[in-house]
């Protein structure tokens, strides 16, 4: 049943029984561990009746779901709508995008609860489980989806399942290396999700690099329609970046601080954007791939510091900063990645996730380091840095210092894991497409194709078309 | 001005009249309805302000409005978007899908308000309304919108519209007798929304049955951009489900519990879809009907049961379970379903709605029954299964034997129903379409044909297209 | 560098130098502004923790960040995304309409916060910002939006940029007016939104009067697909508006009845416009322009008195009026606005939010002024007129003849700022298209054309197209 391999470039991507075995025994795995380890935590939990009168919680308002639950779904929409949409501009490669994004990220999902439960949710055995832990693990896969959008249409769904299984793992890694060992604040995740996940993807891009993909070039681009689909993507990522930098926040003006930050981040970097996308064509018009991606740079850049006193004015200027370094990213970086360093990156993470990233560690080690009482308050600088039990006597510039370090380390754990990651998926037993095939869903999809409504075209050759 | 009747076979679609008189006099209807009926409930209404004093409620963020508001939204997204662009699938249907579906919504949620009010929020001879009953009216409508999965693109809008009249009016009294009579949990509506939806829909496409379907047979599929289309409306099926199913459970961890029992098998449900789609395709590939449709299958099968103590593993199980079933109705089922059993399902709603939700029908019984105080606590069951006052000495095991009586009587509600609506709808008055213009948008729309851009098409055979 | 002018007609639409400029020197303005003027409000704040405390707050859920986040989500989707592909209609300015729209809003949502603060949060020097004032910008740029749906297709970015710059501060003079001055209700902004904005745009399109549009009268019209992407735009509107007309209403019962009377307006509203657009065409068949906009009037004519108690009937009574109105409107007033007074209406915002709006503004000024104090209660009337402080004598009549007043206050500034815009707009140096080159994407956009599939046309020549 296996297609014959011919002509040498052709490749066996022949799916039947590989994709169902991992997807199948992943899922079993998962279901034992899930069976072991994983419970509900104390307001999931149909003791919470109980559990209120210990805690003297006297209404079901002060349940955490209701503190975040509008923010999860905020959140789960921009990582299976937003992500998947936005990298759905490829013309021929819209269900790879949204359907293995789909994919990567429901198995992710599951992965990353175990992972990062054992890190932070662990309780006599168990890991119990509410609306944060929800939102963590769909911050996680977000890194996943960073990664996948520079090896985006060059890599079989195993490959990306295996991918996933090491980020998320990884991810968790250097996750519990900042948030608990430095110490570091980073509730958008410009460094852990961003930085990391950037880097990482375009490391494995890097070490899967095809000296032959010019053979798919022409696939490698959008049409009218496509660029529509994918600004739902963009609109939805943007829209709902506010809770996203607010979703773990501490309760109250923290995550009110940080909805307010990240809103006028990303609108100062829409101005930019526009004018660095026209200035920078020779005919000044506008570029679809710029407004794709670049307006987002905002978003990722106070990642780190939308929770603290960035104030408007200084996420507005993070925001005017990264809309022109992410457009300039997209004219002369990317072309100069692709054939001086051979990373050959799809969406071009690196304008969108990996510099905007670096920025965003970079703007809250510095608004760390600047934070005084007189700005926060007393209790309230104890509060945002969370300066208590062993770090009570944490200085705001040690911290800051800390957060450095955080960045240092997440890029080089993102270059050492994506290197190992790389070297695996390399491995020629994963069904990877050949060059002719890149950015193709036809190779792993059903298509069925039908001319675009063929009779009316033909009718239209006879009769006007009405205007509307 | 009626179009002629030729041929024998053409039909008469001309809606000028009826479709007109039907939407305004039943809008005329519910407008007397609801004047002498419909009124707000005391959160809603302007004396809340001193009902709060009476009520001892010391702030407004007691209001039911902030409990239940974000989920109402995504329930109300998931009716109108999820449902509509779901079934946009067809390649020339798509005005039918969306509006059609909007049409049947729009008219079915105050019908339902009704409906539901007279049995559920009758108090001194007016229904009193909050945000609860609109979520509950969404749920009702979303019934239909199932059903109309099966009858998609053979039927009037005037059908669709009778249809909604009798399904609402038979699922308030199924739902009455379930929730009220048999006092059975059912938060999600695995037997209330998809058991009873699906096989009513289900019955009224087999006396439907239309023998020369096949002559639009070339457009009863999808092209490339339509199933880019239908994924919008997976995906905010997928990541809204967890809102749907917590919606109205109880303050507190019920509606966190079930939000995260969803969202696990939702997860699990997408692995198992993909394993399966590639492994009964001879080429290994992965079908796009499958992973629009049975990924949803993990959110149907855990409705009754998400409220419950059904626990994370537990999700994934059922998750897992009904991804394999759901696929594997769309390969067998579905294609057996027509040719012997004459029921032609455009949206494959039985394997979607109707076995997924027969499962959870049987896993809300299970776990309803397998509830012990040790898992619960003493307050928690009482809690969870409501059981007070003449429930009061309810055991779970006698609720497990309930539950299951709530799955028997929705389907033979459903029956009865559909051939009873059926019956109706095959009445020779309401301009149904013939069998070759079924799936076909230009029955019922003013569709504006154009080339899909001449022009460009003119110039791109002289110019080489830029790739991005 | 620049293109030359030749024949007369062709203009030039050279944007290299201008735009860039206009968006980096305005972005350079906000942040200067923003610096010296825009703080965070206290619930904001870090110093909230001793604020609580202060206040006597005792839980931070009564943080306003929780009383209107979602609702706020909710308007920012509907600016941005349904705006945005409510427009996208036009078969070739897609990109135009979502990206156009993107940036007006992004540019003008800051310019609001500034605008309405002076006005509205103005204390010792500072603008103190929250949610509510994130809101309030949405609002703002939505009567631009508006006003944009008027002059869609035939106006440069930078006519765009310049209109939002003088609309946003009319808008806010208006709204200072009506709501300080008037002291009008208005939360869903019938007259300051609705009202305000499309006899703003309505006269700006007068005066940019093109007599010969007709020469891309070709390009005005819609395709299959793009009626699609329209239908996002359109649901999305509809089905957030209840969050929309509640957004800023009062914490609890105004915030929920507001809710349920747009909710009621909205359905009844689709009914009628169904009905009537059936009626209106020969072939009774239905029009996507009426679905796509006449739906959502039911939602702006409940603006003003969806937060009084309107009733459900009531609101049933309103939606099913202004359904008729609005596509009566759109069949017989567009032509001939067009035609008589030259009114070029890109979008029929005149059916969808002028007359609408009027209904909205007079509907509200009957129910203020038939407003009881059996049917609110003692405290009720006082807190939903907000009848304090200078205001404590002032009658439900004497409020009605002050809502009265607003109308024709938001009317007469609407037509004289529209007036003066567009007069500016008219300088022949923004570089606004030809007329044969309107609703034409290229201008602006690199647009990459290839063949839409070209291969898969060519390989279905040969082989049939399998059916789903």
């Amino acid at each position: 049943m296996e297609r014959p391999r011919h002509q040498g470039m052709a490749k066996n991507t022949y799916m039947r029984w590989r994709l169902p075995l991992v997807c199948l025994l992943w899922e079993v795995a998962m279901i034992v561990l899930f069976g072991v380890f994983v419970r509900f935590g104390p307001e999931a939990d149909a003791h919470w009746e109980e559990e209120k009168q210990k805690m003297n919680v006297t209404s079901d308002i002060e349940n955490d779901f209701y503190f975040r639950y509008p923010s999860f779904q905020d959140v789960h929409v921009m990582i299976f709508v937003g992500f998947g949409f936005l990298m759905a501009f490829l013309k021929r490669y819209g269900f790879g995008s949204i359907g293995f994004n789909f994919l990567l990220a429901a198995f992710g999902i599951q992965w990353a609860l175990l992972m990062q439960g054992w890190f932070h949710s662990f309780k006599n055995g168990k890991i119990l489980i509410g609306v944060e832990n929800l939102i963590n693990a769909d911050f996680c896969v977000g890194s996943v989806c960073i990664a996948f959008g520079a090896i985006l249409g060059k890599t079989s769904p195993i490959q990306i399942l295996v991918m996933t299984l090491f980020q998320v793992t990884l991810f968790s890694v250097n996750e519990y290396i900042l948030l608990n060992l430095l110490h570091v604040k980073d509730a958008g995740g410009s460094m852990t999700i961003h930085t990391f996940g950037a880097y990482f993807g375009l490391t494995v891009t890097r070490i899967l690099y095809r000296p032959n993909l010019e053979q798919s070039k022409d696939k490698q681009g959008s049409v009218y329609h496509s660029d529509l689909f994918a600004m739902i993507g963009t609109l939805y990522l943007w829209l709902y970046w506010p809770s996203f930098n607010s979703a773990i926040s501490e309760h109250g003006d923290a995550q009110h601080r940080a909805a307010i930050n990240t809103y006028c981040s990303l609108a100062a970097c829409v101005l930019t954007t526009v004018a660095f996308s026209s200035m920078l064509q020779k005919k000044g018009k506008l570029d679809m791939v710029h407004i794709q991606n670049a307006t987002l740079a905002g978003g990722v850049a106070v990642g780190t510091s939308a929770e603290m006193m960035l104030t408007p004015y200084g996420s507005l200027i993070v925001g005017f900063i990264s809309g022109i370094v992410s457009t300039v990213g997209y004219v002369y970086l990317t072309p100069f990645l692709e054939s001086r360093l051979h990373i050959q990156d799809t969406c071009g993470i690196h304008n969108l996730h990996a510099i905007p990233g670096l920025i965003g560690g970079i703007v809250g080690a510095i608004t760390a380091a600047a934070a005084t009482e007189d700005v926060y308050g007393k209790e309230g600088i104890i509060k945002a840095f969370d300066f208590t039990g062993p770090y009570q006597t944490r200085t705001p510039s040690v911290q800051g210092g800390f957060q450095a370090a955080g960045i240092v380390v997440s890029v080089l754990m993102a270059l050492a894991g994506g290197a190992l990651v790389g070297a695996i998926l390399k491995l020629p037993v994963w069904g990877d497409p050949a060059a002719e095939n890149c950015f193709e869903d036809d190779v792993y999809w059903e298509v069925r194709r039908t001319p675009p409504r063929a009779e009316p075209l033909r009718r239209a050759a006879g009769s006007r078309p009405a205007a509307g």
